[in-house]
Parts: structure tokens; C-alpha cells; sequence
């Protein structure tokens, strides 16, 4: 896949990108994905020294205007606006520094919470590359997917034929040490990884890219549970 | 967990607050939690004397305006508004009364109306604490979830390996017989019970607070239906 | 359960209930009842002689306004209005003729569809009413549903406990065929029958009503299809 | 089933079907079925020489204005409009040429993703037609669908009774190799075909009957996967 490494950020000015953040996560909301205040979103508003928009901790995601949102920086301290910053941002901030990422989408979704439990039972593993094979040492534990066009939405993928493993990491209340667990796995992720238990956290060049992955990768998700029940009510093992 | 106990209640005005109940009640029928006039839903107007604001009984969810609330005092009688109290206002009462909830919202979900029913066959025992082992004795039904990270909506938690144990009783249409026998369950539930064949009652220290828990809540209890059928369906008894 | 036969109706008048039968179906298309231009919406407007406001055949119901509907009379002839009668509004005046209804809301949902079907393979017999079984010699066929609050929602039912017995037929392209296999049926049935492989027909008193009984006859349905899924995966035969 | 083979064209003028082109997206948007920029959407603007209107490719079909969409020849290039015709423009025009449909509405439903994958495992034969015979000697899958009344949805079908059998396809990134594998299956088609982990196309004789063909395809779609679980679910092998 290609990566978007460039350190020099040319977005939309801040206000702009302010409206375009509560858009998104308007949208979000209404799709039930960030239900009870959960989930959280953050966009790249300056790059040196690195600087994150993002929604405030603790409210209703329903609710959310331009003005609530918040500028943290590199320790996810706050700089501007009246919010306080998620313990999460931590994570935002690691995806954002070892990606390029120019945008960070975190969902609670039903497909999201639901698969990366059963991931960590179940392991889905295909031949793992080398890099992969490393990680598996740490973590062993991936859902992957395969054969269906949505994987195309996800930048640099050409082909339904392509397949993606997405890496799933045990939840942990600690996020310094929750994102270190992560950090050497997320170059190779599929612009995603999923928390146990907890939900998925999407990535992308911007924000438009990143919600673009966002609804591909919870139809993937979506699809995955589905396909899983109708395996097992037909007893075909594995659809192609 | 915390509880919230002080008397006095510090809230918003009660226009402002008539207003924030049918915002909650429009949001509430739109998700199709309280579809067929379905569904009650209070938040306390007064502490001394009680009294509660609310929903007439058998009126549209859908189409309930701030000048169709009524008010009612702590023997359920209607103070001001037209519309009649519905029987289920003596459980309202009586959560209110014994947890210090500053609002209640009772809804008709279909994954409450399911497990509720299911908890009862089956009952999905952990270790039980002290305190529930006594409830069990008189109930012996509980539904448990743990490992989520959702469960850190419900205030006073602030981990996923948490765990909570919903209360289920019984249906009776002798509301006044079904709330003292839910009276001794309220402090140690998770501000929650569920009314078998029925639906959730959830409650919290204000009509906010209320609502995030419901939101958590019914976001748990769809997950469990959804994780019922993945371990039928995979063979995994038990998710982590 | 209380019937409702008085010959007399005094509702709305006819551009209220224009407005009003509109609103229901713009509310029924939301949910999804109706998509495809199937389903039917009628109500009496006058009983002496009776005549019936209905959505025309075959337009998207997402559409229709109060200037669309047409009038028909007891033989379905159209009195005012563009459009044309659907060959079912048989049905919807043989349903008003023996009952007493004063509305008729006929939804194409995805679990009337399943379960209408289920329903002729497997018959879900409980011990049947004399009435019942009279019917049962012709037909053999109910869905039945018990122990569940939303059941209070059909007028006349005022506890969880009470059964109901929906009446299932065979689908047929010959309405006054079909209508005719039905009206025996009519008068027992819960405010409702199934066509197999078809969907729904709900009827109540007034139109405010057969909204609620409508609401609540997909709600019940919907619950009827997840409990026999959750049944199946737990191995819990009958839920209680 | 009655075709529509007529060469003249005599739709709306461009702009209303730019107007109209637009709501049929935004719906299809709204109902889940073109999320992360997925689907493709066209009418034919004139007939002699070819050209269609459409959406362009790689945009949120959420957010796609009447000026947005673009005119292409019957090669596929850009007559008129700022965007790329997608490489599915291919099999939209041969749909077009070969069937004489007015338009083609491509959706990414989770219904046709999955069941479009199971065919291709499972094959779900019934006794084929001389025509569907060569077919399968071709390819060898097709979904089938029968005794449900929402198939008289479909143009010329007049009765629950007549089965229909959706032609399965291989997906493959070269259009112009899966379009040539497609044509001669089109004319039998039931105004529709599945790419396998890709969706659905459905067409009809202009865009209201082809709003409609897709709004029926994709309930039985969804119906039959609900039917899918269900029969597992009860062991009851196939719903009459």
C-alpha cells in the first residue's frame, strides 16, 4: 500500500477543517458509532510543530459544533478551546507521528466491538509476511479479509484480490503503554487496527480519505460477522 | 460504582427542562425504543416534596411537545397537565426515591425485550458478590457483561474488566408489587434492571447522565445478542 | 378482546384524515414497510355508504401526497381522485365490512415476509379455542406470540399474558378469493393477518390506532424472528 | 418477462433528469448502500448516438449535486462534466445495449456482498430453463428467489409463483472482460446480475422502474439471507 509520509501538511485553513470535523462526526453519530459519548476524532491542523484538532472528552457526539473542538499538541496538551483532551489522544498522536496519517477516526461500533473480541480467540491467520510474522510473536492475533471490491476504497489497494490483516491489540486503560504496543505494527496496518473489546481506530492522508476508510472498513467488519453467521447456518466453510 | 445521593437536586429550570425531556424522548422513539405509545420516561422536577416530570401514558413517543408533559407527586398522583400517569409510574417513584436518580428512562428495545426473556431460562451467573448473592435467593437472574470498554460509560466505572449484573424480574402488571420487589436490587444495580418480556429501566444522577447510560446500556445489550450468536455460530463458548 | 362494531363512524373529517392517512404512510415508508411500491394504505371515510381513502396502486409510498389518494366504494370503484384502486382493496373492504375497522395498513416488512412463510411450514400451534379450531380445520395455520408486554399495545389486551393467534393464508392472485378465505377469520383474529410469502395486514378502530397496532404487530415480528435465532444458538427451547 | 427494446428514447429533458438522477443517489446514499465512495449510477440521456449521465467516479455518492454528474459516449468518454467516468462505465453501456434500458442503478449492499459469494459456493439450482441451461455451461451460478410476493415488483411478472434466477459473476478488475462474460446472459437476466464480493446491478426501462426493480432486488437480497439463517436456525430446509 502506499504510504503518505510527506511532513509538510497543505490542508484546508482551520476553520475550514473545523466544519469538515463536525461533519464527520455528525455523520458518525447518526450511523451509531459513537453512542454514550463514546469514540473519538482528531485531524492534523499543523504539522510543525504537530498540532491535532479534535472533539473534547466526554461529550455527546451527537452535539458536537465547531466551536467545542479543541487544539492539543504533541503531549496532547490543550492549547485552545474550553474541552478537555480523551486519554486517547495519546494514540492519536502515536498513529499520527509514525504514519504520516493527516486524520484519526476512533468508532465504537457494534461490528467493531463485536470482531475484535472474537479475534482474539479465534485468530484468523493467513501465511503472514515477515513483517507480520514479528508482530505475531508480540501479539499473534489479526482479522483478515479478503476477495470482496470494498477493499479497493483503502488508498494503494487496486484489487479485490488484494487482502488486508488487520491487527488487534488486548484493550489497556494505560494508553501510553497501549499505543507503544501498537506503535511498531501501525506502518504496516491497513490504515486500521481494532482494541479488543473496545473498537476500531481508522487513519488516512486526510480527512476525506480517512472517512472514506472509515465506511469501508466498518462495511468490512459489518460483512465479516454476517458472513460468519451465514458459514455457519449453511455450513459452507469459506465463501471465496 | 458511585451513587448520588444528596437530596437536593440542583438542576436546570423546569421549562428548560421540559425541553431537554422531549429532546430525549424524540431521540429515544427516532432510535425505535419506544414504538406502539412504548416506553416511559421521567426526570425529577422537585426533590422536597418529590415530584417528577413525565410522559402521559399511551401517547406517541414520536410526537410528545414540551406542553404534553405532566407532573406528578410522589404518590403518583398528576399535579399539572393534562394527560393521565401510566401505571409504571409507582417503579419511577421508587427508583427515584431509593437511588437519588435524578431521571429515568424506560424503554422497549427489541435486544431488552429479548435477553430479558433469555436471563430468565438460562440466568448467566459469574461469582456472585455478597450483596447478590442474597438477591439471588429471591431471583436468582442476572445478566452479566464484562470486558467491554463501553461499560466505562456507566458513571463510577473507569475499566473495562469491570463487570455488571443487570437485575431481571419478573413481569407483573401489579406495578406496585413489582417495585418493592425490584426496591432492594436499585443500590447495587448497575443503574439498570430489566422487566422480563418488557424492557430496560435506566436510571442516573440527571436527565444527561440518564441518557448516556441508556445509550450504553442498549449498546450493551444488542452486543450480547450479536455475541450469542457469533459463539453459536463459531463454537467459541466464551469470548474474552 | 373488544371489537369494535358500531356502524356509525365518527372521525375526522375528510381532509384532516387526508393529511392524516399521508402521514402514516410517509412514516410507514421510513421504517421500510413498504418499499418497491408495495404495501396498502386505506381508511373509511364515510360508512353509510362506505367508502374508503386510499394510497393509489403501484407509486412509490414514499411520495404520495393528500392530493394522490383516491376514494373508493364498497366495490372498489373509484369514486374521486387519479389514480387506480389496487386489486387488494378487496381485502381492505372485506377486513372493514366484517370488523367494524375503521383503518387498514398493509406493510410488505421483512419479518412478516419470513415468518408469514415459516408460519406454513412449521405451524406454531398452541392449544387452540374452540373458534380457533374450527378455523384450524380449514386452514391449520397461526403465528403465536405470548408473554410479552408489547402485546398490551392491541386494544382490549391489558396483560402480558394474554395470547395472541395471527391467522396465516396462502398468498393468492385472486383477491376476492383470498378475501373470502379470510373473513371467517376476521372477527378472532388480533387485529391482524399474514399472507404467506406477502406480508401484513393490521387494522383497528381508527386510523391513530391501527398505527399503534401496526407499530406494535412489527415490533412483535421482528422480536418473534431474533428469539428464534437466540432459541436456536443457545439450544433454549422456549423462551419464557 | 416483457423487455424493452425500443430505440427511441423518450424520457425527461437533461436537467430534470439530472434533478432526478440526484434524488435517486442521495436515497440510495441514505439507505447504506453506496458508502465509501462504492456504487456507480446511470440513465441514458439520448439514445441515437448513445450517451449516459452518471455520477463520477471516486466521490461520495452522498454529496453528489445534478451539476456534478457527467455525460459519456458510447465508448465511455467524457462528453460533458468535471469528473472521470468510472472503468464500470463498461457495463453499464453494454447493459444498456444489449437490454435497451433507460438506466442502471450499481449498489455495495451487505445483502448482495454476501449473497453474491455464497452462490458462488453453494450454487442454488432449481431446474433450469434450455437458455439458463447454456449459461451454466458457462458459469454455473445463479441465485434464485421464488413464491414471495415483492417479485411482481418486476416488470412483466404478474404473480408470486414465477421463480426468478440472478445471474452470478466472477469479479475481475478488466470491465471490458467481465462486461463481454455478462452480455449474453442480460437479455434472461431478471433485470439484474450479482458480481461475486461486489454487488448488485439492476436495470429497467427507464430510472423510476429502475429505482423500483432496485428497492425489490434488494429486499429479497436481505429477505433471503434472514430466510438463510432462519432455516438453519429451525431446520425447517426450505420455506414453501
Amino acid at each position: 500500500m502506499n504510504r503518505h509520509d510527506t511532513a509538510v501538511h497543505n490542508g484546508p485553513p482551520s476553520s475550514e477543517l473545523s466544519t469538515e470535523l463536525c461533519a464527520a462526526i455528525t455523520d458518525i453519530h447518526r450511523r451509531g458509532w459513537c453512542d454514550g459519548t463514546g469514540g473519538n476524532f482528531s485531524c492534523v491542523s499543523r504539522r510543525e510543530p504537530l498540532q491535532l484538532l479534535m472533539a473534547p472528552s466526554g461529550v455527546d457526539k451527537g452535539k458536537v459544533k465547531a466551536t467545542d473542538l479543541i487544539t492539543v499538541d504533541r503531549q496532547g496538551a490543550v492549547l485552545e478551546g474550553m474541552g478537555q483532551a480523551s486519554a486517547e489522544t495519546r494514540l492519536h498522536l502515536t498513529i499520527v507521528e509514525t504514519t504520516g496519517a493527516g486524520a484519526v477516526l476512533h468508532t465504537h461500533s457494534q461490528a467493531a466491538t463485536l470482531l475484535s473480541r472474537y479475534a482474539m480467540v479465534r485468530g484468523q491467520h493467513r501465511q503472514p509476511t515477515p513483517a507480520e510474522e514479528a508482530d505475531q510473536q508480540r501479539s499473534g492475533r489479526y482479522l483478515t479479509m479478503q476477495g470482496l471490491e470494498m477493499l479497493k476504497g483503502l488508498e494503494g489497494n487496486n484489487s479485490h484480490n488484494q487482502n488486508i490483516a488487520i491487527p488487534v491489540f488486548d484493550n489497556d486503560q494505560d494508553l501510553d503503554r497501549l499505543s507503544e504496543r501498537c506503535r511498531p505494527h501501525l506502518q504496516e496496518a491497513p490504515y486500521s487496527l481494532l482494541i479488543s473489546g473496545h473498537g476500531l481506530y481508522a487513519w488516512g492522508s486526510d480527512l476525506k480519505i480517512t472517512r472514506r476508510h472509515l465506511e469501508i472498513l466498518e462495511f468490512l467488519l459489518e460483512q465479516h460477522w454476517r458472513e460468519l453467521l451465514l458459514q455457519a447456518a449453511t455450513g459452507v466453510g469459506g465463501l471465496s
